[in-house]
């Protein structure tokens, strides 16, 4: 993705590891600064996972896999008695920290399977391996999603996208994002409506500044306004992210997703859903069963930013005490899904054998 | 309406006339500070309006009469020798504050029609005592909407309301939130969600401080949670405001109220619009004709609110440069509205026939 630090625009990543250090760009100062977290402990990745200093399906699934490697390396290092003890309390602690996103189990799971088995040296250097080909996994599905998703959009395409589901979201170019910057790149015009997606206003941070970075012609909009520019034709389709998809399609993505598509469907608009393989969960039957994060109140009832003297700070937009829910999922049901874009290509209903049969092969060589 | 000032929680209009002086509750400092503005002059009453120190479609109708009282009352006493054309230009400017809520050019329209027959003292003494029919009006409507719209209340509901129309969107007890009100002080059990609405958060501001001032349950949402909620089944019903509603039963509201409307029927809740007389517009066909105001930017771009330290602040979510539209309304087809609570009944479909019904004997007595 580029990103303009100091006045130099250049490529980065949204997180990397080098030995033990996992450094993620701070995503909770974003617009407003470009600052690089690093973390060296499974403790330290779990806590920038939790507090959302790094945030996105497949971002969080690196950074767990990461956050695994940091825990076998350093039982290694220390020469911690109990290898596997250590290796299953970092797992627990990383899978905790957001129980939606499907992609944050997967690749803890596959890393702690990884670190599993034979000498204390060879599980090191293969929970190492599988964090490693879990990023190049991300990378790969990331470009792939931009290529199969670009055969749906045309030149002039006005595109609604929800939250961010962008490079940020991932390790570079995002899944929602990824068929825009091909499109853009490939030079169709195309137009992006980015929701703010209150509460945590990621379409304003961090959309509209990946978009702006890019050059991609956009608008920024308040989530209540997605309706009505659907309702005026202003909206050619939309494509979001996801979090975990059951086997039947049923997907849950950021709150207000749900929203989106049945707006979409009244309209008569194409609903996308852009996701890597790892983000469905083949052992989830259905939306029901998929557990929704409620997040603080406090998000809901504050609002971060920068003032007039650009001093980062936050104010609170409703009286002391007021009670607040704060649902940071919803569920969209499968039958509102026009289809999903995948690195496997694009999956059409019905969607539980769409599904299956996609990601059948991958299912049976890798561990997840 | 109930407001607590030092400690002290009294009963409060929203907006109020003696002589000259128009004051009114600054909405723009809510829920942090009640501070009442004065306004001696249509110029200062008609700024108040367009910056939304006094706003909801029944209060600045309300206003924009008072407006043209003054504008009567500073002709007769500087005596200012073109007194029409004076009292054109202040209904000129008031209208023009605001485009889309109907109740400010009705009500401008009345007082300027007052103030044409007779000498100057007798047209000054009808214009006011026209602005102040109207605010009556206001008053005795809110209370029979209220009245007609707790019948549609069963006890335990849980309601869903966009934005305000509260008591501070009118003189006392609102619209959408009258019924509400009366229900809570009958006994009923009754829970509010209240979406924050973006982008300038009424809900957050108005909504739940009012509902906090009467102790009336609620919880405050990011306008993203509504659907959630609605398919979860935790909804009963929906009652909104309006700002403008035409011949048709097409109405348009604060953006947000179309998603909120689409998805209520799409989860077989039903959507109830409360309004009084003064917001149905007889002469506007459909909704298509209804002019959409576009507010500035900056609304989507920063955030008003109390710092942690208490002080009233700005922050900007987005980068510098971000480009946002910003649509303060949206139109809500006839169709997915169940049923309008009026001061003259509950109208149901067919609304051409049964608003024409309603307002009939209302249209002949007076010059609406």
């Amino acid at each position: 993705m580029k990103v303009t630090i100091d006045g130099v625009n250049k490529d980065t990543w949204t997180l990397w590891r080098e030995g033990y250090t996992v450094s993620m760009i701070d995503q909770r100062l974003l617009p407003f600064r470009v600052n690089v977290l690093r973390s060296r402990t499974p403790h330290e990745t779990a806590i920038a996972i939790k507090d959302m200093a790094v945030r996105g399906a497949g971002a969080i699934g690196v950074a767990g896999g990461y956050g695994v490697a940091q825990a076998a390396l350093l039982a290694q290092d220390f020469r911690l008695p109990e290898f596997k003890r250590y290796i299953d309390e970092a797992t627990e602690l990383l899978k905790g920290t957001r129980p939606t996103a499907v992609n944050l189990s997967h690749a803890v799971d596959r890393c702690a399977k990884a670190a599993s088995r034979g000498t204390v040296a060879e599980r090191v250097k293969a929970a190492c391996a599988e964090a490693d080909k879990i990023a190049t996994e991300d990378l790969e599905a990331s470009r792939k999603m931009g290529e199969y998703g670009n055969d749906l959009i045309e030149s002039d395409a006005k595109i609604l996208t929800h939250c961010n589901a962008g490079a940020l979201a991932f390790i570079d170019n995002g899944s929602a994002l990824a068929p825009i910057r091909v499109a853009h790149r490939a030079g169709k015009k195309v137009f992006v409506f980015a929701d703010e997606t209150r509460p945590r206003s990621q379409g304003a941070k961090l959309t509209a500044w990946e978009l702006q970075q890019e050059g991609i012609p956009y608008a920024l909009i308040a989530d209540n306004a997605a309706g009505h520019y659907m309702m005026r034709g202003s909206v050619d389709m939309v494509i979001v992210g996801a979090d975990r998809i059951a086997a039947n399609g049923d997907t849950a993505n950021k709150i207000g997703t749900y929203e989106k598509a049945v707006l979409a469907r009244e309209n008569g608009i194409p609903f996308y859903v852009a996701a890597p393989g790892m983000t469905f969960d083949r052992k989830c039957p259905t939306g029901a069963k998929i557990e929704i994060e409620e997040r603080s109140p406090e998000e809901v009832n504050w609002v971060w930013g920068n003032d007039e003297f650009g001093k980062f700070t936050k104010v609170r937009i409703s009286a002391e005490g007021t009670i607040a829910f704060n649902p940071a999922f919803d569920v969209t049901p499968a039958r509102y899904i026009t289809a999903f874009i995948t690195e496997k290509g694009v999956l059409r209903p019905p969607y539980r054998r769409s599904i299956r049969e996609a990601f059948r092969k991958r299912r049976r060589g890798s561990t997840a």
